[in-house]
Formats: structure tokens, sequence, C-alpha cells
């Protein structure tokens, strides 16, 4: 029973059973066998070394060995963003958010938004992919596609909540002045490659959003988006 | 004469001619025309709005119109790093960093380097790109892929100099906490997929340079250099 070097990814740990992607790539990519020892993490924060007890093509059961006690990073920073009409790009901010251990992530549909159409679903194999081979312990939220107008219109509680745009605006502070407290709930808003338009601007700071500059470079969304998590990275 | 949109990169702007490339540009897939105006940049801060005066399928010469004074961030941050196997991952940190201003880049070649060979030329294209989209006006200084322990025995002048990497080391400090002057010259080595050797750190720590941790996270290669430009940019 050698030490494992492959992490497997399953949200209920209690069921004991990797789902058919994890229990394929673990039997016929990395061709692990019964009384292999694996480490399987479920996304919230918990790891546990196990063993393969039992396989079919389609699934594996696996008998937990020990509890791994770890500190894992999850930064409590929600990015709201409009996708990238490339995915690769779209998915490169995914993979580097994670890596970073972002709390969540809503894709945003804007007015000047390229890409009309986002599946959570396959955003999500980038986010389980990033975070196995991470090291990290929690796997960002990730929701279905979401209406601008409908997102801002909804209640976040305590949670500070910041619009970044590239429109000339003296009320614009910088992002990483805006941290105060420890541990404190923080949403920002990162528009498409078009910037979001004057009016969205204005809703959102009716709706109580503060402007924010990332910098004075001209960012690609994903980068602006990168960036903004670092931000927040840094204050941990 | 339209308003220029697009941008053209030119080495040695009083040689008021584009290479091949950006002319077959101009030319053939933007299809400009004689007379039709253009934004040229050096690279090197400069940057003037131009008349195309003739042009040809190799080449195309072009009249100044005028000099715009733009300020533009160039952060005094070396990043020497050891190029990721994947050359998408490498690309990326190259766009990124060119959006964010950053000076110079030096591709190593280290004991644990997926990647033995690394073209500049390639390299310099990406950068060139990102440079004419993200609208800043400096080219990273990026050189030819140098060996380690050649490029760590080099004379830096007063330029401070650090090395990021993941062994436990308690002489380790935050890379955040390593600016104490504005414009001051820094320089940080970041490893490959395998990271630094031991024997590589101890070398680089006899030279001078001082061990850094860029946060708490496992971090790809490609995201610790943009997370090492990013907190060299927020001083800026």
């Amino acid at each position: 029973m050698n030490k494992s070097k492959h992490t497997f990814f399953c949200p209920d740990l209690d069921s004991g059973t990797l789902d058919e992607v994890e229990a394929g790539h673990a039997m016929r990519v990395l061709r692990l066998q019964v009384g292999d020892q694996i480490t399987v993490i479920n996304g919230n924060g918990r790891k546990l070394t196990a063993t393969i007890l039992e396989s079919t093509k389609k699934s594996l059961t696996f008998k937990p060995i020990q509890e791994m006690a770890e500190e894992a990073i999850k930064i409590p920073l929600h990015i709201a963003i409009a996708p990238t009409k490339s995915n690769d790009r779209f998915n490169f901010f995914l993979e580097k958010c994670t890596e970073m251990g972002l709390s969540a992530i809503t894709p945003l549909k804007t007015s000047n938004s390229e890409r009309k159409v986002f599946k959570a679903e396959k955003g999500v194999k980038t986010l389980v992919s990033a975070l196995k081979q991470s090291g990290n312990l929690y796997l960002p939220d990730l929701t279905e596609q979401i209406n601008f107008k409908e997102f801002i219109n909804q209640e976040f509680g305590a949670t500070k909540k910041f619009i970044a745009h590239c429109e000339n605006d003296p009320s614009k502070v910088n992002f990483k002045d805006c941290f105060t407290e420890k541990n404190e709930d923080i949403l920002i808003l990162i528009g498409p490659e078009g910037d979001f338009t004057q009016e969205e601007i204005n809703l959102a700071k009716e709706k109580g959003f503060t402007p924010v500059s990332l910098g004075n470079s001209r960012l690609r969304t994903e980068t602006a988006g990168i960036i903004a998590c670092h931000t927040a990275y840094l204050q941990y």
C-alpha cells in the first residue's frame, strides 16, 4: 500500500464513492488498483486518506483511513464577473482564483457581454481540476450565469459591495484600500471586454456598490478578476 | 482621415517604417489604406499618431502627425522565472505582466526545469501583442534563457534580490513586505513546476538573494509570476 500522490474530488465523503469521472480517472488513466491508497477531498475543507475497496469502470468505493487536519485558505471574496469571449481566458481566471482560495464566483450577463451563454457545469470541471492540483481545500462556489440587474438587486446582508469599472469617475477609490477588517465579506463586480455601461454603473451605485479602481492600467477582464482576487489574498 | 483605433509597434519611430509583420497586419488583415491614420508605439514610452504614406505587402511607411504625451506604468521589477512546460501558461504570464507594466523578464534554466529550451523571439511576439492591446507603453525586456547559476552570479548593483521558493525555510519573509522605497529596483527568482533545488536556494542565498513567500497557497509557476508582478504593481 503506497502513500497516495493522487487526489480525488468527492463532495459527499460519507458516501465513500467516487463518481464516474473520478473513478474513470483513477482506474483507466492512473491504473490504480484495489488496495491502493488515495487522497480524497470534499471541496469544503475536508481531506482524507483512503483505501480503494472496490471498483468498476463507472464507480469506485473507498474506505477512509485518516482525516487530515490541514489549514487551507478561503478568502471571503465573491467575484461577479462577465465571462470573456475566450473560454481559455475565463478558465485561466477560474484556475488562478481556485489556487488562491476564492469563495464564490457569479458569471454575469451584462449589456456589453460578448459571451451571452456560460454553463456553470463546464466551469466547475476547471475548478475541480485546479483544486486538486493546488492542494487547496475549498472549491469556489460557482453559480449559473445571471443577468446584471437581477444580480445587483439581491440582498447581500453585511457584505461590502464594489464595482470595478474603467470610466472616469471621481468617486472611485483604490480597491486595495477597501479592506478594513479581517474576514469581512466582500463582493466585487467586474465587467466585460467593453466595460459596464454608464447605466449599469449608475444602477450599481444606487444599490450601494462603491466604484473602485484596480490600478492605472487598462486590464483585460480576466486580469482584473485575478488581480482583484490577489488584492484580497494579500490581506490574509 | 479617420481617427485611428489601430496601434502598431515600431521600435525605431524615426525610421518611419513598420516591419513586415506589422505592415502585413495593417494592409492585409485590417485593410488600411494610404492616408489612413494609425497609432504607433515604440515600446519604450513613446506614442505617435501618424498617417500611412506608402505601403507594399512587405513594408509600410508613415508620417508622424503628433507625439502623444501619455503617462504609462513601468514597474521597476525584474522577474527571472523558469518557463513552464505549457507554452500557453507561460504566454499567459507574459501577457499579464505586460498589462501591468513589468520592466524585465529573464527565462531561467534550472535543475528541475521541465522546459529546457525557450526562444525569446516567440515570447516577444506575445509581449508586443499584449502591449498593443493593453495601451501600456513599455515593452518588458525579455532576454534569452540563461542558466540559473550563470544568472545569479551576475552583478545587479543596488537591486534588491529575492528568491521565491516552497521549501520550509524560517528565514523566509513575505514578498509584499519587501517594498520600502518608491522606485527601488527589485529582482525576484521564480522556480519551475518542481521548485528550485535546495542547492539552488543555498547558492542564491550566498549571493544575497532573500528567500520570500508569495502566500500560503501552492501556486503554479505562472501564477507565482503574475502574483509577484501584481504585488509590485500595487506599490504604484
